[in-house]
């Protein structure tokens, strides 16, 4: 008889049930070869002895791993392990692969415990995570997620349109957002005049990869939101930058580019600059729709930060003004929500609307199901602009904390302009403290900064970082400003 | 009077402008309602000296309010707050948008009524949705991921996590992954030989977009999984089309294209092809092999129905004998668990690991953090073994009812091959019935079925369409059958 009461050590504390336990840890000395094929097992009743369980308990085990034909009943002599064993046996034709790593192979139980260990960690829990600004998970509406998934799983309605296919996004949440949009930006598009996407990100995607051809002209401000640049790069069009200031992109560098040469797109983030946090002045829109009309350039206008204004009124998008089609709208629930919550919609024409379509068919099915129904359904009782006001008046008191701060203690070190909404501060460091080094030291001394920084001579914006704030508490913040304190004094 | 030298506070050092600061700190008053509607402001003058600025700023203020519709002129008596004042009221500087549909704008309330109104839907809840071949949603984990919302909400690492710089997907599912793979399917793989990614589809996107270029020449089998050629078309390669019979691929077409002329890649789904539910025999295989040995071009190995056999064993991939890295090998958990949980992988060499993770996060800055969470749980304990076995053998019991019931009171408009597993059956009808008239025929009677049709002239695949039973009870099937033997009679 094996050593059972050895072989067999239940974790009590373990949220997986004790008769998974033993099943899982049977089915691992079956596949060591520990306990070979067709061997008998012990009795229920002895062997909820040796390893002080409920006999029920090993009852339980037992009928899954005949379930899985693991072991079989015999009669009257118990139950003992299929002879031939199944479900991971497949019919090889062929000896080792021809991947990268072939040297050492990680046990399932060592894997299992690596997985589960703290070393498996990326940073450690003590840290300090200053990401790029993004929401605070803790006004996210995951008990709404979790009640949509309970509640709504078993609804024939949500399997059907599980199935369908995909057609730029749940119906009811393509009119949802239509309205919302409609009821915030003054825009007035129906729910076909737009796609829902992963995020702004994949609506950035499929409009440069639809409307660019290798060679194009785009023009872009330095900084950038640096994925943009690189999907734009990635398309084969070439790039040329014009500065930005403090009414936004420079239009006499871009009309001065429209001069010499045919531009096919424009790539702007007008309000709440990435990563400057710049919003573009009602001025420089009027005379950026002119120059569209003149020129016919197509836009896109990547309007992520509009619902984050903490006192001022955001300024109405370039794409509520008459723009002849040439402006693609992106917007984002994301940044409203959660980053793992990865929703966000693209509004233009509907040849447009039905080549991004396509193409994101082909990259993405469909979305998420429950989390678009979660979040029409939000729109619709108003929960979202609750949240968002919500999330403001928080995220307002989080930058009133920390500017405060910085011009206290950090003022030797840093200059920045005070956002007037959005998540984060763009942090531009003096000369002699280079953000490489500043993010490096930071993270010995545990605070990890994640946000996009940027080193570009000559520029104005050069050397700084995106410090987001809004997911942390003053304390938090406190601790990081002090780190960045020791670090430059 | 209000004591305005008090409310409004200008700070000089700010890179605001002054008379936005006071535009901002009076919208901020209006808003609170410290100052009513209605109410007269000072003027210009007086204003000027209450807070002790330039009149110019004063006016520039007003303006600026004015435009925005704050606040109002009223004939000699000077500006008063706006006696009707709108909630969300963004700065307009232009009429109306040039997006598609301006006629008439749907107001919330209508729209609110028509998103919740049964002729919303797409289909007729009383319909029969007969899908392409998908997972049951009765047995989906749905409840483990409303509990992983649930009881993660407030995980501060899973918070960290979501905020975290994507490579590739949730580090322990990568690992999970891996495990799952290496004991499944006798790869020798670790979790940086792979990427996640949203569902199969991502997956080939992904490696068809990182290795092909405009021109190259790919060979695909006829019939094929339509969205694979549609990707491929994408890329500006031209395709060339091989036969496909019971044993797979025909490779002595393929071979003939290979001497003609260079190709670049070839796409197969070996288990359980797309549309037919052609296994690809042992012999089919080594021959394969040996081709890409000899002519040196990518396979992507689409072997999403790997763990989806009934009674056969499955033959290992392709992947997993030497294959000098030209088989990008593919997968999806997305058909293991509900059509809305879009987790896929690919497993390849770590240079096309590095681009296609570049591009996925080009595409989708992350995953659902949440979701993968929860798989990477459910690969570790055990349940998603369990699952899967749980899951065959319902859709066994589903199939054979199916296919004695096609036998029974089809044959005379159908042929079909009883499939060895997964999840559809290949329905090939016979000539006098084209398969686009019974499908329309069919959604007139309550059957909906949105499986891949194909009419290929000549071809023996001709006139088919997937017919996916695992979704279905068998009240369902006998159902859905009996119209079509309605409409064949």
């Amino acid at each position: 008889m094996l050593p059972y009461h050895n072989l067999i050590v239940i974790d009590k504390q373990n949220q997986i049930p004790v008769y998974r336990q033993i099943t899982n840890r049977l089915i691992s000395l079956i596949r060591e070869g520990l306990i070979p094929p067709g061997t008998f097992f012990p009795g229920t009743r002895q062997m909820a002895e040796f390893i002080t369980v409920n006999r029920k308990t090993i009852i339980n085990a037992y009928e899954e791993l005949m379930t899985e034909d693991w072991i079989e009943p015999v009669d009257r002599k118990g139950y003992r392990v299929t002879p031939e064993l199944p479900v991971i046996k497949p019919r090889s034709f062929q000896p080792p692969n021809s991947f990268s790593s072939p040297d050492n192979i990680t046990s399932r139980n060592l894997a299992l415990q690596a997985a589960l260990q703290p070393e498996h960690r990326l940073t450690k829990s003590s840290d300090i995570v200053v990401n790029d600004g993004f929401p605070d998970a803790e006004l996210a509406p995951f008990n709404e997620i979790s009640k949509v998934y309970r509640d709504k799983a078993t609804s024939a309605r949500i399997k059907q349109l599980m199935c369908l296919r995909d057609h730029g996004g749940l119906p009811l949440l393509k009119e949802g957002t239509a309205l919302f949009l409609n009821e915030t930006r003054g825009l007035n598009i129906r729910k076909d005049d737009l796609l829902i996407t992963r995020g702004a990100q994949m609506a950035i995607y499929l409009a440069a990869t639809v409307l660019l051809n290798k060679g194009d002209h785009v023009v872009v401000t330095e900084p950038n939101y640096r994925y943009a640049d690189e999907i734009i790069e990635n398309t084969g069009a070439r790039i040329s930058k014009i500065g930005i200031d403090n009414e936004g992109p420079n239009l006499d560098q871009l009309e001065h580019i429209l001069k010499k040469s045919p531009v096919k797109m424009l790539y702007i983030v007008p309000h709440l600059h990435h990563p400057t946090t710049i919003t573009m002045s009602v001025g420089r829109r009027r005379r950026l729709l002119q120059l569209i009309e003149q020129y016919g350039f197509y836009v896109i206008e990547d309007d992520y930060g509009y619902d984050f204004h903490y006192t001022n009124n955001p300024i109405l998008p370039l794409a509520s003004a008459p723009h002849g089609g040439k402006i693609i709208y992106i917007g984002s629930f994301t940044k409203l929500l959660a980053p793992s919550i990865r929703v966000g919609y693209m509004i233009t024409t509907p040849d447009i609307v039905k080549k991004a379509t396509d193409l994101k068919r082909l990259i993405d099915l469909r979305g998420d199901t429950f989390i678009e129904f979660m979040l029409a359904q939000m729109i619709i009782n108003g929960d979202l602009v609750r949240h968002i006001n919500r999330s403001n008046k928080l995220y307002a008191r989080r930058c009133d904390f920390i500017c405060d701060l910085l011009i206290k203690k950090l003022s030797h070190a840093v200059e920045f302009t005070r956002p007037l909404g959005g998540m984060a501060v763009w942090l531009r460091f003096k000369q002699q403290y280079p953000v490489n080094k500043i993010i490096k030291d930071a993270a010995h001394a545990g605070l990890c900064m994640i946000g996009m920084s940027f080193r570009l001579p000559g520029n104005p914006n050069d050397n700084g970082i995106r410090f987001g704030f809004a997911s942390l508490s003053e304390e938090e913040i406190s601790k990081a400003i002090d780190i960045l304190v020791r670090l430059t004094s």
